[in-house]
């Protein structure tokens, strides 16, 4: 009997964890959602009659073999670093495997042993990376259809907050993701296509290398390039195009003031501080500097707005650069009950059809409910959540390590998220 | 018989190997000169009587460990990341190891097994990291050894070229260490103690936070942080220093331009660029920037004459960052024969004596012959070779990974060193 194992029962996996519960009952099959914390899975499970929540936690091997063997599809939500050892028992078990997460080389290696078993261990299905390929890749494939040429394509999405959510925040932002890789964005040298040149931004860079995106009905916003966009010109069949480009989208403002931290060396994972248990935020910041800090009025009013030259004691006994700046911004930055998140996701496809130059642009926004029903849980989980139903429904033929570029994944996915309020609204021109 | 092997006959081996063949002759010791180029040993060697040439490839273990068997001393000059390796070799053999790189962890790690077996590895023992840990704690000690009380301690060091070379190079520099290293330099963190405040700068911030320094006699420098100052507070005995800031040396205008290579992302040594091949210098610049790279008339001086602007291809067929720019670089930067390298070193020790403030300044400075015989190689190479002559002649008591810090290991070396013309010259005040 076909079998669903949720793994990781946080943040981000409300809407998941509802829509596959919903799908298990209406089919009869077993979602089980495990988690290091038994409680929390409880929680997600609340009482549902074809749930069951478990303790999982996959330091423990021979526990986490146990717990997989039997799983026709695990959907993995735990830190990505982590995916390949699950992929590994994945390989053992005979499950399929679902991640939001970048394809790592590692989980890359695993592609001949995954297709030889038949398995399918599908990658970067959320929303960035995730939505992002599928809506993209169904415009590409629909011009390409239709005798366009594409000549560019650039794509940005941020998990922000919405305009009525704590309207004095000066930042426009707070944690709706992991915050630890909020803090650590960046940090590997951004590559691109622009005007048929290959460029790189290094970290120093990146937050001031800034490309404004306008979508259309919610205003301005600054997006900076993200990781290594040229890796998906092969994926998406963009052989002769001149600019390739992805990144990430920040409310005006927000760059200039990150890059302060960036530059004072406040987002360094590579050591821990002297002397953290007595220090304050101002102590903190007052590292990295000698003689008075030089920045600009819009800077320190949102470093100011985050507390960050104030007397506060950070009250951690010992940490990272990083990890104390995530502490600190954590303070005002974590989600209130009542918050409401901002997804927002901008792609712009340059093509020729007919001799004339035209241009597609398409957008996504999506506000949440409140803290745990975010914007960000629905669009990051229900991609994953409708893949696993379409893969028990044996509806998806592809195996090996993938991600969610091919027709027969992107139409059925699409599809469904449309019904369930999630599709992107283009223009042309 | 005791006998001392040399792994390494490269750039910096001239004046260690010299020194040691006329100590083997004298004293009737077997020295060997192992390289992965029999030819470059043999050169060394140059048929010295008690002189052997061999091949020697750390990567190949079992031969390895032949070549290091009855060796008393090993002397390592291959990098350092090897050294652990040879390390472990020695254990087995009950060699002693000498080396000039810093104590890595998995060296550290060995002292336990390396005391056990009465084997002293002795590690940053050359000029920087070497000569300044030698110099400075024969001041400290005389210092504390009269009553004073050392309130702080600063230290630079840098490998420059003689005023008379080049002197239309508008850098003042070349390389006259490991070319890789220079182009790496700063990348991890710099920690320092400065007026009783634990500071920390990046890699992004290292080459704008200059520290004037003028050494009597030879003009003004500037100085930039290097590495973890902190890791010496406890090997210096220094509990109560206000400031502890170990730099390395430019001549000035040097860190402004090297800035901008760093701000761009040329020393990033992460990834592979696209298009190596068929690239210009030029065309390396332009992939850090969009539109017109804006920087300083005295910067862009310096880059023009290194040719970073240029159509000249860079006659690679790939490579990261760093190593481009090491490539391109080095078409300026190489020794020429006649070049004369230039050492500096300056200390500045700060204490209170009898209820006075007191500060003692000691610089070291010394000018290569050519470009085989250089300052470097000497400064290098020579407390090395004295400290295997020591080893060898019973005078070093020391067991266990060390930096050679203690009394019984730099008065003598220092004596030696004196009498081979390399010297501090102390004012006070």
């Amino acid at each position: 009997m076909p079998s669903i194992l949720i793994l990781g029962a946080g943040r981000s996996s409300s809407a998941l964890i509802s829509y596959l519960l919903k799908f298990g009952e209406a089919s009869s099959i077993e979602v089980t959602v495990g988690d290091v914390s038994l409680q929390a899975a409880r929680e997600r499970i609340a009482g549902a009659a074809w749930g069951k929540a478990i303790e999982f936690d996959i330091n423990k091997v021979e526990e986490g073999r146990k717990a997989i063997v039997g799983a026709s599809v695990v959907v993995s939500l735990i830190p990505a670093h982590l995916h390949p050892s699950v992929a590994k028992i994945c390989l053992e078990t005979g499950s399929h495997l679902l991640t939001a997460s970048y394809v790592s080389d590692e989980m890359k290696s695993l592609d001949n042993a995954s297709k030889s078993k038949s398995l399918l261990f599908l990658n970067e299905c959320g929303l960035d990376p995730g939505i992002d390929h599928m809506s993209a890749m169904q415009v590409m494939d629909r011009i390409r259809s239709e005798g366009g040429k594409i000549t560019s394509f650039e794509s940005f999405t941020g998990g922000l907050i919405a305009p009525e959510t704590d309207p004095s925040n000066p930042w426009r932002y707070k944690f709706t993701w992991n915050a630890r890789n909020v803090v650590m964005a960046g940090q590997s040298t951004a590559k691109f296509l622009r005007n048929g040149e290959y460029k790189y931004i290094p970290y120093q860079q990146l937050f001031t290398r800034i490309t404004p995106v306008t979508v259309p009905g919610y205003g301005e916003y600054e997006g900076y390039a993200n990781r290594d966009s040229l890796k998906y010109l092969e994926t998406y069949g963009l052989h002769n195009v001149n600019t390739m480009l992805r990144g990430t989208l920040r409310n005006k403002g927000f760059c200039s003031a990150w890059n302060v931290l960036v530059q004072l060396g406040c987002c360094d994972d590579t050591y821990e501080m002297e002397g953290v248990n007595t220090m304050s935020h101002g102590d903190f910041l007052r590292s990295f500097v000698e003689g008075e800090i030089s920045i600009g009025v819009e800077e320190r009013k949102r470093l100011e707005w985050s507390g960050l030259f104030s007397n506060e004691k950070i009250g951690l006994a010992k940490g990272t650069p990083a990890q104390i700046l995530e502490h600190i911004l954590n303070k005002k930055w974590k989600l209130q009950p009542d918050d409401k998140d901002l997804v927002v996701m901008w792609h712009r496809f340059g093509f020729e059809q007919n001799g004339k130059k035209k241009t597609i642009e398409a957008s996504l926004t999506g506000t949440g409910t409140d803290s745990v029903n975010t914007a960000m849980a629905k669009t990051v989980g229900l991609p994953l959540a409708i893949a696993a139903r379409l893969l028990i429904q044996g509806k998806i033929g592809q195996r090996g390590v993938a991600i969610p570029v091919s027709r027969e994944i992107y139409e059925p996915v699409l599809a469904e998220l449309k019904s369930l309020g999630i599709e992107l609204q283009e223009t042309s021109y």
